[in-house]
């Protein structure tokens, strides 16, 4: 790919009947030295680095290197900054996206805010990908507008993939696996995280420390998690009463398994299974 | 296909910090006659029917037929119900999703209330993608759940893609197109849609109804986005003044051009560049 022959290119197309909006954009920043700088922006946007070299300044004031390979958010509410070093060609593509797939993502937890710098690599799929992203916004008819966010969150999904396939190499990775695993299943029980960590061989408080930095709830929260999902599976099938998921799920009553699903899911669990309001 | 071989499976999964989850599944409901009947749901499904007949009733009251290759929406805070024809032999795919991806997804236009019923035909493609999403549904480690997720939304934009192929081959589908065009360019001049409508045998106030029903906002609101859309594209371009962009898109003053920038975005035309916050 010849980055010296692609040109500033932006395109911003709205959808919807409210004011969100879509965009893709090739950028290329000559002698800047501050891009961004105590940005507080109301749009959120990933920008990937073709070319150059720079620094992101997260909201917690962490800096984090810029290189070609690397992306970053930009995120509605948090505070960043982002410098360039001026004479490094520095190239970026963006896609951008409108408040509400942010609010979406980050609940979900695809987008963390603690996270806002990934690493790919460079690749010149993606790239073809983005360009002919914005090469459709810049032609989309109305009614191609709808395929074309999707798109959009298509490539936005292989950048997530991607940094998420070099995430699970980490050291913790496998200790993380054992012990969703653990707290995920057999319901009907109740579970010895210590004797679990200790047999295999993990610091306890530790352990905690890992989990949720990791997956950015405890572990206890998680296995409830883990217990409601199962009880939404069960509640999809007929064939259970309400009353024998409590007791597979190991809850000591209904009243219990009713008032923690409640919690969780906002619903009841006749409510889940029927979809009607049972206010 | 074996349709018969199929079993009823369900899975769900949570991610993230908050209390949102993502299912996906295979239903068979033989002998029923009332599948949901006013039912509320407080999640975001897409159905998809693979065997027998039914009917959806949405939030208005209209009634829509189900049969194979249909698909429907279960929609937070719409009303619907949807019945079957009990020895029809009722199977489907689902894939569920928060109410987080429903809110973004309305506001896009991605998905109207006003349109929950679609059609794709059977496509064994799609039913072997749904089918490996809900047996990596059930397997996945944690790590690999907003890929899951990502997955999830890229098989649901199939539905959106080819839906809309369909769509775009309406009888007004043309006209729509060559009225986006037009109001979607020559922002330095004022234009004449009555005129335009006339010159293309299209009466106007016909015209404005059909407009407004298919992409849920009138001709002059659309106009304006589509120059909100240019302003933003230039804005990223750090060649043009923001004096210059008010010219080049026909606005009286700068001053004009700030206040209906904002109007639409939120933010001042200086803060879309800058990223900064100016209140």
């Amino acid at each position: 790919m010849d980055l010296d022959r692609l040109k500033h290119e932006t395109y911003y197309r709205s959808l919807g009947g409210g004011n969100e909006r879509i965009g893709a954009g090739l950028m290329k920043k000559i002698g800047r030295r501050v891009d961004f700088e105590n940005a507080y922006p109301p749009y959120f946007v990933l920008v990937y680095v073709l070319r150059g070299e720079g620094e992101y300044v997260d909201f917690k004031g962490t800096r984090h290197p810029l290189s070609v390979g690397d992306f970053f958010y930009r995120m509605p509410g948090f505070i960043h900054s982002n410098y360039i070093v001026p004479e490094s060609g520095w190239t970026e593509y963006f896609l951008e996206f409108g408040r509400n797939i942010f609010t979406a993502f980050r609940e979900l937890g695809v987008v963390r805010e603690d996270r806002p710098v990934g690493r790919i690599g460079f690749s010149a799929l993606i790239c073809e990908e983005i360009a002919a992203q914005i090469s459709l916004l810049r032609r989309a008819e109305e009614d191609e507008l709808p395929g074309a966010f999707m798109k959009s969150l298509s490539i936005f999904s292989e950048f997530i993939k991607r940094a998420d396939m070099k995430s699970t190499q980490s050291a913790d990775a496998e200790m993380l696996r054992q012990a969703c695993s653990y707290l995920g299943g057999d319901f009907k029980n109740k579970l010895n995280l210590e004797a679990f960590c200790l047999k295999n061989g993990w610091g306890y408080e530790k352990f905690r420390k890992i989990f949720q930095a990791k997956t950015g709830i405890s572990p206890g929260k998680y296995r409830v998690r883990r217990r409601i999902d199962m009880a939404c599976q069960m509640l999809k099938n007929p064939n259970y009463k309400i009353n024998e998921i409590a007791v597979e799920l190991g809850y000591s009553s209904p009243y219990e398994f009713s008032a923690q699903f409640k919690r969780f899911t906002g619903i009841s669990p006749l409510s889940f299974r029927t979809g009607k309001n049972d206010k």
